[in-house]
């Protein structure tokens, strides 16, 4: 721990004192590049209004590597390629239907559902069955077989309205939607209903995918949003003998080949030592996935395009990385980390950014003490742009393979309060990206791989 | 300065081991109070969509002021009144027209313009003239009579997309929409044309006040959008001669009586001593003031009503003010700091919220630097919250004349990348402002006026 203070200190001095100039030059140009030049809010017009919903597998997933890779051609960098990635297949289907049927109350109400990613479908003649409504697993195996057997699972756990991290408030719920399936099966539910992930309360049901266990049936699942669950819950309450009937028609088919899409810069000094900055190209079919993860995308291209726009030559190498299924299946994130193993490329740091395209506040950063402190160290050159947060924390889901290499992971962490409203649902298209937000957000990650590649970590 | 430091250290450590868990558990209070049960977004939406646009002097204007006024009392508020102002009752009259005549190259075409407030009409012939572009008053002064007389004045500064502070690059582009009329008029202008205050290139033109000076004519003025802007700048490059047609509509009317609304809840301790929260009811009449600022005035609502809620007693009197006319004549604002001298109200603090309803990052502090330090030693309070600016800097317009009675003035800072996209445009609509970025921020300025009215200042 003295060492690292010693170390922490020495770097301070030697920044301050030394290039710190420079640095915030630097830094200054780089955050003027992508403020008056920047590309990324075009780019994520097109990705989103001209190829549009990018689930994994879809003829717009592959329209999107064909487009990502012709627009970092043309924007000259250094090497562009495809890496093959096989990737699970899954399709929504015709509309899903669902409705509350006889009530005593209401007679029969129409619900708007959204089968969870990688559910089995319901078959033709859909499902009807009683409903059992639960906050937890704990409570499935209170209700045993006798309580569940037979009957449509409600999982109703809201998403804390407390939470100023929405995040938090997320990792909090996202078991019901992960393994609600699975675990309501172990006890013979039939279908599975979930409460949407958002901290509002809105009329958007909100997909996301769902895991099957080895050990438990395949059963039916789809997401119901939060208006809904609410008024579900409380007519349960009064006629908690009603009928529910659920038709989707989800399955999935054979997998498929795809593809990452990698650009690069090459390092002018160690061209062998890599920096990757990530988003995920797929998204989910509902809407234009223009916050989760077109953004993302956009903004890793920006990165390396305003770098090079104002002549800096980087070190390393610098890979902007289209990742294809992180939504349902993570195989693109696992590809990545295998190849670079395979072809024994160094990482010196990977960077994602998924969690939409808002004004950045920071960065949550996965690695050893010594790295940590180091990047906090930088701190001080981000605050003219009203940048604080610099904490542990997960990188993201696409660049966790590269943990295991050792590989030090970086979080890119925008402003938090709108994301998971828009979050897997058809609300989240082009509209909703502020131009100065996204820029500012690139600009940021642009500042910290240029520390990062200058002074190594 | 010694002294500070001691006052601070000492005041620190009192803070760090006496109160501190209660504060931040009060603090924990108010943000879960806020975050599940803010009325503020739902007062919100009835204020702009079943008020809309309330320009001074409108009936909307009028019926906002009886709206709020039974809003608080409905809430339960110790005293809720009204204070007389007479505003400037100006109109835009019918719709504005504008087009480029005769150019070579394109013929005839159309431009949105709107005039600015307090701007006069151009009568009902309209104005033809030929265009001369400059950036700033200098520029006028170099033309002179010669240069510009006869002529349409085109302000074409852009507001720097490079300033990270979208109000620092407003309060540097701001002149020319505020005194370009009156200043191209002392050369002999017919009209004005201004470049709309925005960073961003889109075809929304901007309103916003003029100022017209008593030593020169009264012309015409109007804005038009960035995008129309660039588009006439290059044009006029290449057709310097070609003429450009204004028809605006708009009078000032005689002046009429309205109201600031307060509400307050009275000290427990200190009924005499007073902390004012505020917001403007006015409103451009362009779209419905949403963030601008629609939610100023439902989050200094929100801020008594969360206090009410769970339960706290006010020390001194805290008071919501909607203030009436900031947008042309800032009446309201005087009326108030007026009133508060003749009744020898002692003003605690004044705080305010105008830069829309986005995620809150901090407060501007205008007061001397004990209380600036006392304020900043509370800062640790607001970091569970990701909230760390606390800075230096302007109240706020409408708080400002309190400043002749020495009241500490502080303006709540949200994030502000996307307020000037919004502002004084059509699109300043309730759908652009996010709950839970409201209610955070409501939640913010509450906890702040708790510590003050605990602590003093």
């Amino acid at each position: 721990m003295k060492k690292i203070l010693i170390a922490t200190s020495f770097l301070l001095f030697s920044i301050n004192s030394g290039f710190a100039q420079n640095d915030a030059e630097m830094i200054r140009k780089i955050y003027d590049e992508v403020l008056q030049n920047g590309q990324a809010y075009e780019q994520l017009r097109f990705l989103t209004k001209q190829i549009g919903p990018r689930l994994t597998g879809s003829p717009q997933a592959a329209a999107a590597v064909d487009w990502t890779k012709e627009a970092m051609e043309d924007l000259g960098f250094d090497n562009v390629f495809l890496q093959e990635v096989l990737v699970p297949h899954w399709v929504r289907g015709e509309k899903e239907e669902a409705r509350i049927l006889n009530s005593r109350k209401l007679g029969t109400v129409e619900v708007d559902v959204t089968a969870l990613g990688n559910s089995i479908g319901t078959g033709p003649e859909g499902i009807l069955g009683n409903v059992v409504e639960v906050q937890n697993f704990l409570e499935l195996l209170k209700l045993g077989e006798e309580g569940i057997k037979g009957k449509i699972v409600f999982f109703n756990r809201r998403m804390d309205p407390k939470s100023v991290s929405t995040f938090a408030a997320y990792g909090m719920a996202g078991d019901q939607r992960r393994s609600g399936p699975s675990e309501a099966a172990k006890f013979g539910a039939v279908a599975v209903l979930v409460r949407s992930l958002t901290q509002v309360i809105d009329d958007n049901p909100h997909t996301g995918g769902t895991r099957y266990q080895e050990d438990a049936p395949k059963i039916p699942a789809a997401a119901i949003s939060t208006e809904d669950a609410e008024f579900l819950s409380l007519l349960l309450k009064e006629e908690p003998d009603l009928k529910f009937y659920l038709r989707t028609n989800a399955m999935m088919k054979k997998e498929k080949l795809s593809h990452n899409v990698i650009g690069e810069l090459k390092g002018s000094e160690k061209p062998d030592e890599y920096i990757a900055i990530g988003g995920h190209l797929d998204s989910w079919d509902l809407a234009e996935g223009a916050h989760d993860d077109g953004a993302g995308c956009v903004q890793s291209i920006e990165v390396l395009r305003a770098l090079k726009a104002i002549g800096y030559k980087p070190k390393r190498t610098l890979r902007a990385v289209m990742f294809m299924n992180e939504e349902n299946g993570l195989r693109g994130g696992r590809k990545y980390a295998e190849m670079a193993e395979v072809n024994k490329e160094k990482h010196l740091a990977a960077m994602e950014s998924d969690r939409g395209g808002f004004t950045p506040k920071g960065f949550t950063l996965d690695m050893d003490e010594r790295k940590l402190k180091r990047i906090q160290a930088w701190k001080y050159l981000f605050e003219p742009y009203k940048i604080f947060e610099f904490e542990a924390g997960g990188g993201g889901a696409d660049i966790g393979p590269l943990k295991s290499q050792n590989v030090p992971l970086i979080g890119f962490k925008p402003d938090d309060q709108r994301y998971f409203k828009y979050h897997h649902t058809q609300i989240d298209t082009f509209d909703k990206v502020d131009e100065r937000e996204l820029h500012m957000g690139a600009a940021t990650m642009a500042a910290l791989v240029y520390l990062i590649d200058k002074y190594g970590l």
